[in-house]
């Protein structure tokens, strides 16, 4: 099963793409879309929404997953990257029916084993678990292939998308 | 000038058609976009996107305003709303490049003459700048006009939307 991963936030989405067998995982390919600050909203919200789309596209994965967005300290910045986040499941509603999410501890969880693990950890055990050289950079995408990861490790519980 | 006001949200989005012509104004329609509750996220974000660019469609505007978030009391509604918002920009920025935003603050001052007029001024306003026999319901469609009522009476400073 083909599973993308998905960071979302305004200025850049991090996204994830394996091959899970089994129990044996694949890597496929990491990276990130990134939008300018100096671009009004409106534009960087199309940017990402286009960016979701050609990732669907190139793809092609049978299941999507989101890490459910960190609570920002304050509203302003919540709003803001909420508004990413919207146009980002949009494009993947648009495309597929296999939406899930998972809670940072969910991840942390599913691909540790552990749900207070630290940072690091969970970006090492994502290089050992893809067989990668090196953690992936920047975080935003490491992330994402940890959303990955967790789909993969939890797709027998099929825990759907819920609302918040 | 046609101006399509639109107050965004997850549940319901409130929207105002006007047209103006110098200091006239002159009601088209109002009304709102709702999401059922029971519905997964994904697909509501879908409901609003479509019925957004239906509107965009019928209504053909040469602006669009938006009224900018209320700041919600905690981040999971900030973020909720925002996705919303979101989805709603992104329509309206795939067929307009003119796209607006007002506070409330600004939405009475420029209907009413007053940054602290009450929600009911506001709505009354509404009801006689735009001749019409009632105050509009609900509250969201009302709010609509007000916003496109706002750019109406600044569409002269042409304040153009800028980054949160």
């Amino acid at each position: 099963m083909r599973i993308l991963g998905i960071d979302p936030g305004i200025a850049i989405v991090g996204y994830g793409v394996i091959e899970s067998q089994g129990s044996r995982l694949k890597h496929i390919e990491n990276g990130v879309l990134t939008t300018p600050a100096g671009m009004p909203l409106p534009q960087r919200l199309e940017q990402v929404y286009n960016g979701m789309k050609k990732l669907l596209m190139l793809f092609q994965p049978e299941a999507i997953a989101f890490e459910e967005l960190f609570f920002a300290k304050n509203a302003k910045t919540a709003i803001t990257v909420g508004q990413a986040r919207g146009v980002a499941l949009l494009a993947a509603a648009q495309e597929s029916e296999q939406l899930f999410e998972y809670t940072p501890l969910q991840i942390k969880q599913g691909v540790v084993g552990y749900g207070r693990a630290e940072k690091n950890q969970v970006q090492q055990m994502v290089k050992v678990l893809l067989n990668l050289p090196d953690i992936p950079k920047p975080d935003d995408a490491a992330d994402a292939l940890a959303v990955a990861i967790c789909h993969a490790h939890s797709a027998n519980s099929q825990q759907l998308f819920k609302i918040k």
